[in-house]
């Protein structure tokens, strides 16, 4: 296992962690410089961020600070009330891909989406079995345009608490198995972003990550599991503060052969996004090295 | 499938539902007197609101009205930090066990505690795993006193958003893992309570309400999840109010024999706690009749 305890070279910045910072939203542009500045090698931006700052500005930026990205955010939203919906969200999906290709990610990672939105934003209906067909239908299709890019797909599962608006893709047995159904060659076109905050309380989370294999762990996301949770979205922990032991899912990923990015992405509101953006990413430098 | 839009005879009140009603505690002897005058059959009692009544006097009231139980709330919490807490929590449970013979419950329901408490209430470690092995541990346990008095344990899977500090069993799958092995002949001394808030994202339910089969089903327990949910314990729906697809799960349980209550649960400060506990008692008919 790897010895983060010296250095940050495997620390990730997913770029929401540091989104809004005091009411005012940070500029991506800056946002890279304050990670670079600290010897920060890797991020993962979101779209809308990458789209305020502009696609070929971002790209060019990365490049001259030397930034990798550890994923792209992100694809998905699969599912749709009707045809309109369907056509907007595969369009949709598209730009993200060549997004992801222009920015030189890893992988475009995947929120798949829950129960479709109907009138005034209510779920249209509440069989998510329906809704986790429609997912299976648009990973298959966004696979065929990705291998086309040679862009790998990343298909994150979210915590349950999160099956009805935001993704029906609730546990890496569920991810797994569409990947086994839709890439069964296991080539790295089609995996798993493994995100703590959503799998840490998976009773099977040690076989599915043993499950997964190198070939389909494609993205490792860090954060902490606070108690209590005040909020189900914006009310994620730093690393250290909460009850994840992360350094012992670390291991089991990284005995899979894993040597990627441990990629730190915390929704807070109640706590680290009111803060300077600055000491959030110190933060992450130091609770990477001690708790990671 | 049972007919229930004419009649609540298979509908029972969790008391907890109505256990304070704007910001008063609604007592239990007013509890069962108000379900009586409204001909609901069943209650399912939770241990405080009994100790408050008198066990003696809430056994003589509900014989009085005729009325039955259920189940009983809640036996469980088998995570410990010490030898202190570990007798301890034996010696509750040993009590719960008794209290529900008293009151003639039809099962005990096991909420089975998360990490184990340490220092000024802070979780005692992170390990989840040896949290589950004291868990399986103190389900053996109680399983041979509770077979000695021939109650019933129903072993009830919590939402995942509950596994650092409620219980860690979070899925029927690894319920019923644990019934099989422990109670292999399945002759009705071991099963599982099946509450919709909890399980109703699994995409296993189906498959384990059919595992389980009658003998391991002990009890139904029904509310709804609402969009948004603004508090991770006490935003429960009243049915109909939320994204479940409760009256498909209710098939699947009766396919499979199960012809008992459906068992209204919901922790509602932000809403039904604040009206009046008449009031609510007439929406649980309403509803039950009309989306369970």
């Amino acid at each position: 296992m790897r010895d983060f305890s010296n250095d940050h070279r495997w620390l990730s910045i997913n770029t929401a962690t540091v989104r809004r910072q005091r009411g005012e939203p940070w500029p991506l542009p800056q946002i890279l410089d304050a990670c670079a500045a600290r010897g920060i090698r890797a991020v993962a931006p979101w779209r809308d961020q990458v789209a305020a700052a502009g696609l070929a500005a971002t790209a060019r930026q990365l490049r001259a600070l030397d930034l990798e990205l550890s994923g792209y955010c992100r694809g998905g939203m699969f599912t749709y009330a009707d045809a309109t919906a369907r056509q907007a969200l595969r369009d949709d999906n598209r730009r993200a891909l060549d997004e992801a290709c222009t920015l030189g990610a890893p992988c475009l990672v995947l929120v798949v989406g829950g129960l479709p939105r109907g009138l005034a934003g209510h779920p249209a209906h509440k069989d998510i079995a329906a809704a986790r067909a429609q997912v299976t239908e648009g990973v298959a299709w966004l696979l065929d345009e990705a291998r086309t890019r040679r862009m790998p797909l990343a298909i994150e599962p979210l915590h349950p608490m999160y099956a009805a608006d935001r993704a029906c893709i609730n546990t890496l047995a569920q991810a797994l198995d569409l990947c086994d159904a839709l890439d069964p060659a296991a080539g790295g076109a089609l995996g798993v972003a493994v995100d703590l905050y959503h799998v840490w309380w998976d009773p099977l989370l040690a076989a599915m990550i043993e499950r997964a294999g190198r070939a389909r762990l494609l993205a490792f996301h860090v954060c902490d599991w606070l108690l209590p949770t005040r909020d189900l979205l914006e009310d994620r922990g730093m690393m250290g503060d909460g009850i994840i032991d992360i350094r012992a899912v670390r291991a089991l990923v990284e005995a899979q052969g894993y040597a990627g990015c441990s990629e730190v992405e915390i929704f807070s509101a109640l706590d680290w996004w009111r803060r300077d953006g600055g000491e959030v990413l110190d933060t992450c430098i130091e609770r990477h090295r001690r708790c990671v």
